[in-house]
């Protein structure tokens, strides 16, 4: 089959060169030429334009775009003149899936087909295969089954699920279509609000561990908080790349996230590269949105979210705040770092 | 009616001000000279020795103890020897509960009784009243009620709830016998949790309108956030002084804490003067331990309490870790402050 | 000064009469013709429709809208065809101020002036007077001043901030000009989220009070717990109506939240007139999505709204996953109430 | 190597076949005659009492004691008197770690060698293998290493590390020595603590896809909420069983929890035959404890925590309270469910 690819970043590129392996043509265009010319190299046709590109492809049209999400509008917007009725368009970026829903109805007067896909995997998806969240028109989806199905992961990646072969469909494939416009890139929000819990608990935990050491410390000179009871509880000296190791064959907690958390450990201990702000992309906020419109709790992924905003010290007024009633009621002056 | 007391610092000494005020007799001992002088200036009679605080004092002695949690324990075995049969001891500082149930088993076979008051009211209480939450026998609590009673705040200093005079009893004088020993401290305990989640209740909504000016900023030099959908909806630019003055008369909100945040804003509405490091002392924590025992959910007390690990810096193992992920999985690189 | 008031619910027929106390006039609407009928009799001028309302009012009209928020809109389409250049709607209900933004923009071209009023008080405000916090164009707010004036409580009803004499202003007085459009229901959005935290706070402080009986309970029978370590710790029965009257006076949580706990817990100590589901009014939900869009945290604010989703069953799904998860991996069967 | 083993039940039974299996000597009891000749069958020789499984062992005695936390004390105290200087007991259940150090100051004197092994597995393990968090003398765990690597999964069961060639030890053969006595169970503890927060983000994630119909239900009927702003976002029927499956594959979420979480939506898509309460088994709380006690924060884990005791109705009463400050300040009625 044939696909015009727009946007040949980390991921964009990546599948590219999976849909190639698979027998594929891609029609590739970025606003970088050497990004085009690398995947040339790659057996991709290059294009010097947008025009270019849906000049090379055949008709009915199927373009990727996998650009950021501030930009998906206006690639469209400049696409649009050289689409044709029945032309598809897949946005398999991190859109926000209220913009889906705005697309599809935007396109659909003019004969544009939208799909919306969810697309995880990050940097290891062009060997591991990338799972992917589909949205938009059943017969659409379907006609673009081969090209999602290059792009998925191997059916043995993971065992199979007892009772899966009497039900059949594309998920243990390692894509599905979830619903109409927007459905693939609400999942995939609710994936990422997901990811950020399950990060989270890792993180909390082994900062527990990393704790484990605090009986000690001194803690005389420390009149901040309260003295440890009972500082003989907490003589443990854990290593931490060890039972993130350990961790990651038997036990209820293993997870290719503690995969990757285990190899992090295991080459830095300290973590002394990373100065801890952690940023967030957007799918974690828009997951919150969603739970608290729809009335539905999410304490973990909230938590999880909120802990990032403040590693980048944007509770720091708040915490002032506290300060200033310690001060103002108890006449508790401030301790010094 | 006769007190010693122990312990002659913020609280210790304005307490026996208020004492001497009302008509009692007060022995005090402090291990600064400096401190017991000026409480003979105020008509208190100073002692030299913790021996000769307890010579100066009519059997049956009542000794109040105003000191550090961590060396209540210390004090008592001082005084041990000097006391008797039928003496009282009163923990009025923030010993954790359990401390106070093990003190009465041990004081018990020797005669002496044991009575914790946990006091809440600060640098204000010399004129405000100190409100005592008290624990121990009936009959020893009952024998010090005229001391809790000059210690108390006015009863006028709150309108009466609607039914009270019926019921009675001294809790709307702003002092209660609550229970057997250590109840005192189990509710004290209680009440600064509560504090906690208060003071971070009105912290974080102070902090989100001062966030009200999201839309301002120019974003596209922050790229480790998403960016604001609708900056239009974050142009307010509100005065955080004023605000807090207003919501102090006939809203909601209206608190004792909110005068105080009041009054902090309006001195400096930057709060430039404090770090933000928060302290916790104790009760917060062991508020969370007994929620945890109990089986009893404190989604919010300990949100609070966290809150303030994390001001301290107690969370940033965990934000590497976060970091280390996102940089495995995705390739992201940390941005910089 | 004159005022219509359409709306005659708890709140707007409070209000009509507190004006009208203070010598303003006002022509009232309400679709029951029994509410107006009844603030008739309390002098207000009685309309039929909106329009008779509108034609009793001199020029320029000022209308306070005072009507669920989901019908603000068609009253206001209703009102437009009377209103001229230089009339006034003023929203005293509780608008998202998204809406307010919306408004205050479709009704400038008409040279229609909007204010939006966000008004704490309650039930309670005819006699306490109603906090309001107020948006718009600077002179139209300074044009009804006599109104906010006299809906305001009295600046003595708190003790006045040390150093606010130099600084003057209506806050203290209890209403205040927060900003352009929208900042009156912003503030007043932050205000309730914060109400939820700090009612919350003390919720589970007293459930925790509540559980400290916990060592009395048997709990061999109860197999889906772990065993209380120390039962020793938890043999308390607190008198919960009385440490909440107990803490009202000279404690650092007293509150007109905390009064009002006082008279509820005394008139029925078990609460057993209410069934625990939580209703939320909107305010404390946008006060999430403003934190989220923000990047400003707030743990206690979000974990205070959850408590009230999960109280209405909306956690259930959530928890029988977590059951079916401790069946599939450990066997574990759920335990009956 | 020869092992005792007592308790068989589910996880004690499924070791001892492991071990059989690879070639190990096992003696074994419990205190279901039952249960005992079940592995008789399976090529274990059988005790009828503990006096009789010491005798069956050579020394230095090696039994391991895999019965519930709350019968450890007592079944060690009944070996005692059988035991002989350089025996080995090892607690392979759920102990707290507290009590790890407690023992084996109390055994050490009797020259008796205390082993904690945190074992993680559940019913699967007899096939899968036990991932085992070991505290102890060095020496002595080295002595049993032949045990413990019987039970661990085998190396393959996950791909290698990169790097770990280099580093060598035990912890990806799936055990560990992870520090001094109570260190196994220490990070045992963590580990569920960990387990709890990563079951609550799949649980609250797919919660909120399944709310994702919010916008069908009508809302007119409830007015305890406030009204979707835009239904038309909630349109979505996800299948949950489906979505599940597809992210075991290339996604970043895939754990083994998912691998179970989607065999049980697979089978029972509404989870029907789940009440919702659910249990807790002292790690969870014990994690909190050490977080608490720490000073390190840890939102995530306590927020799954809370939400488990949630479940079990331990909420309520606070509930009760907001209901009741809601219609003590404002009138509001508790609607029905």
């Amino acid at each position: 089959m044939q696909m015009g690819m727009i946007g040949l970043g980390r991921m964009g590129a990546n599948m590219v060169r999976r849909l190639v392996r698979a027998g594929h043509d891609c029609v590739v265009f970025d606003v970088s030429a050497r990004a085009v010319e690398a995947l040339e190299r790659d057996k991709a046709v290059g294009a010097g334009s947008l025009q270019e590109l849906v000049r090379g492809l055949r008709k009915p049209r199927a373009v990727w775009i996998m650009v950021p999400a501030a930009v998906v509008d206006r690639t469209i917007a400049e696409l649009l003149p050289d689409l044709e009725r029945g032309d598809i368009l897949v946005d398999g970026g991190n859109s926000y899936y209220v913009d889906d829903l705005r697309r599809a109805r935007e396109l659909a007067p003019k004969g544009i087909h939208y799909v919306d896909v969810g697309t995880s995997g990050g940097v290891w998806g062009v060997d591991r295969g990338y799972c992917q969240m589909i949205g938009g028109e059943e017969a659409v989806v379907s006609h673009l089954d081969p090209i999602f199905a290059a792009l998925a992961p191997d059916i043995a990646s993971a065992p199979r699920t007892p009772g899966r072969e009497a039900r059949g469909g594309t998920a243990e494939h390692g894509y599905l279509h979830c619903g109409p416009s927007g459905a693939g890139h609400f999942v995939k929000m609710v994936h990422n609000g997901i990811e950020y819990g399950l990060m989270a608990a890792y993180a909390e935990g082994l900062n527990i561990l990393r704790g484990a050491s605090a009986g000690k410390r001194r803690r005389d000179v420390d009149a901040e908080t309260t003295p440890l009871r009972d500082p003989e509880h907490y003589q443990y000296q854990f290593d931490l790349a060890d039972v993130a190791e350990l961790w990651r064959r038997g036990s209820v907690v293993g997870s290719w996230l503690l995969d990757l958390t285990a190899g992090a450990l295991l080459e830095d201990p300290e973590l002394e590269r990373f100065g801890g702000r952690v940023a967030d992309s957007g799918e974690g906020r828009w997951t919150i949105h969603a739970s608290v419109d729809e009335g539905v709790p999410s304490p973990v992924l909230t938590a999880a979210l909120y802990q990032r905003f403040s590693s980048r010290g944007e509770a720091d007024f708040a915490d002032k705040v506290l300060c200033a009633l310690r001060h103002a009621f108890g006449g508790h002056e401030e301790k010094k770092p």
